[in-house]
């Protein structure tokens, strides 16, 4: 008999109490796929030997003021996408399946979801980490790809895996973007042909930003007031957030001397469009 | 390339891609072990092909004035008893490492955790779920068991692992009693004689509970009264609560047609003392 007090030498004692399973890649996503998110099954399809997808448009990460009703649903198309990628399987549940009316579980990550999204959008993230801590539970994979564009999303989720010791490793991999910048997102299908152009915006204020900090702007102020400027000349937009902030934390930096992300989020019309990019310090 | 839609068949398919892995037995504790949890791994020995039992005084499942701090530790005297209940790992983490400085996720089961130990016990069930979803994620058990000293728990717990799909089976075993009735629990070394003696009145009135079901009584409150008459023989005790409910929501029944839990909770002094006993009808 042993006995073990770290919980790393635990998870490798598990793991070498596996055999040598198929290495499984999951891809959450809630259908609707575009670029982005064949992006991340052709990442999974190179490093594992199994690739899942799942298809669940998850009414807990929906405030009622939201979207869901009229989240553009496309399975068919869906399909033939993950084929076409080489997907093994595909996971699409029914909502009263999922969340039977029994159902009274959470999962909620406290300090990580106070901000940005999780402020404008007060049950989102709850909604968010339920759902993936029971795909994850039911896929059971190695490796779980989530997309940048989504960056709180993917630290939340993060520190989920981290704090339930969910035996998965999370992969963040590159915004997939528009010619012109606009990151793919499922809501663009959602714009008008006026508020595609004016969509733009969105990367280019962060574009602005990222500029200032590249030529030596360092308080965090400046950088936002830098990123907000652009948006102002268009009152067709309204600004939820623009922030410079810690990669990790997501706490707004008054002072950028390091790595920084920065976030920012507007409405055009009905439409909702989130985006960031990294500032990178002293390497360049 | 497959869709699946069910839940079910989508374990199926992720238990065949598994090759014949050992299977797990659980059997969370917080050390301080007596017959009661023996039993349990010995029904897990039974059972599996390897036993893994973990030692963990929890802080998140103690309130603020409760007995964290004078909880039994006897680490020595349960590793001895593990070995001869021929346990295969004992997972004894440190709190610093299944709790950084950084955690900050909680899982939350709702309406289950309203009632009885979770009205006098508020953050009690919180911890105990947040706890045992990630040691069950930790070790990966195909088994995990709970006796149904602590019913509520064991309830929670099936909703949890049911919510969040969780791949464990939950298995109930039978409370362990001493000669005298007394549900074995590592509070008890709290007792002093007196207190000792004084303390068999919680299975006692449970039992006349019980009784009067058996004898035709039906209405909840009566058996209710039943129960309570007993310990208001002694002033030296404090209830917390006695109750007639259903096995499953845990809500109290007005009228007892079916099986029963009756559930008991009173104070000797500082020490905090639950038990239970199910009332079957008809089978009689």
């Amino acid at each position: 008999m042993r006995v073990i007090q770290s919980l790393r030498r635990l998870q490798v004692w598990r793991c070498r109490m596996g055999q040598q399973n198929p290495r499984i890649g999951f891809v959450p996503t809630m259908g609707a796929l575009h670029e982005g998110h064949l992006s991340l099954m052709r990442r999974a399809r190179k490093e594992c030997d199994l690739v899942v997808v799942s298809i669940f448009v998850n009414p807990l990460q929906f405030g009622p003021a939201e979207d869901l009703g009229r989240y553009p649903r496309t399975f068919q198309a869906d399909r033939k996408a993950c084929e076409q990628a080489g997907v093994d399987l595909i996971f699409f549940p029914q909502v009263k399946d999922l969340y039977p009316s029994t159902f009274q579980t959470s999962v909620v990550v406290k300090q990580l979801t106070q901000r940005w999204e999780g402020e404008i959008r007060p049950t989102h993230f709850q909604g968010v980490t339920t759902v993936v801590t029971k795909l994850l539970n039911l896929v059971g994979p190695h490796r779980a790809y989530f997309g940048q564009k989504d960056y709180q999303q993917y630290i939340v989720i993060k520190q989920l895996v981290e704090d339930l010791s969910l035996p998965v490793t999370i992969i963040r991999c590159p915004t997939v973007r528009e010619a012109d910048g606009l990151a793919m997102s499922s809501r663009n299908r959602y714009l008008g042909a006026t508020e595609r152009e004016l969509a733009t915006v969105l990367y280019r204020a962060l574009s602005a930003g990222k500029k200032a900090i590249t030529d030596g702007v360092r308080s965090g102020k400046k950088i936002q007031q830098n990123m907000m400027r652009l948006c102002k000349k268009h009152p067709e937009l309204s600004i939820d957030y623009f922030t410079v902030c810690h990669p990790l934390t997501l706490e707004p930096l008054t002072r950028v001397d390091r790595e920084a992300v920065l976030l920012g989020a507007l409405r055009i019309g009905k439409v909702r469009l989130i985006d960031n990019i990294f500032a990178f310090l002293g390497s360049a």
